[in-house]
């Protein structure tokens, strides 16, 4: 079994409203040194696989075909066997 | 400068619903080796600090005020400086 951490973020250029009402609301909080912040997704996921190279490969095409939008997110992921 | 990347998570007796339906979805799109999908928020957020240890302290703060729901959520984040 392996554990996939996945991270999914906008990409440099697109606008990120979640982010700016984040960094908005912890400006009015007074956290004043914050210069900006980007929302981004993180899924943990479990699966099955022979290798850890065939799982990584699986991961690659989940993101690939439904976690990531590729038109203006981008996406990177971590692998560990776990028991 | 640094980047503080901020990692919420929901707590692991939590129910997730976004989860769920992304896990079903990935099990209609053919990917039957998936056994669970955790869905949580990643931040990546740029600060001012005059340490390491300060802008961490600001960060522990930022994520106990607004970014994690200590009710129902788990947060851990990296740090590293910048230019």
């Amino acid at each position: 079994m392996y554990l996939a951490m996945v991270y999914v973020t906008l990409k440099p250029t697109v606008n990120d409203p979640q982010g700016l009402t984040i960094q908005g609301a912890l400006h009015t909080l007074g956290f004043g040194s914050v210069k900006s912040v980007r929302a981004g997704k993180y899924l943990e996921i479990k699966l099955d696989g022979k290798t850890q190279a065939e799982a990584s490969d699986t991961v690659q095409k989940m993101c690939r075909q439904l976690l990531a939008n590729p038109v203006i997110e981008n996406f990177r992921f971590e692998m560990e066997e776990i028991k």
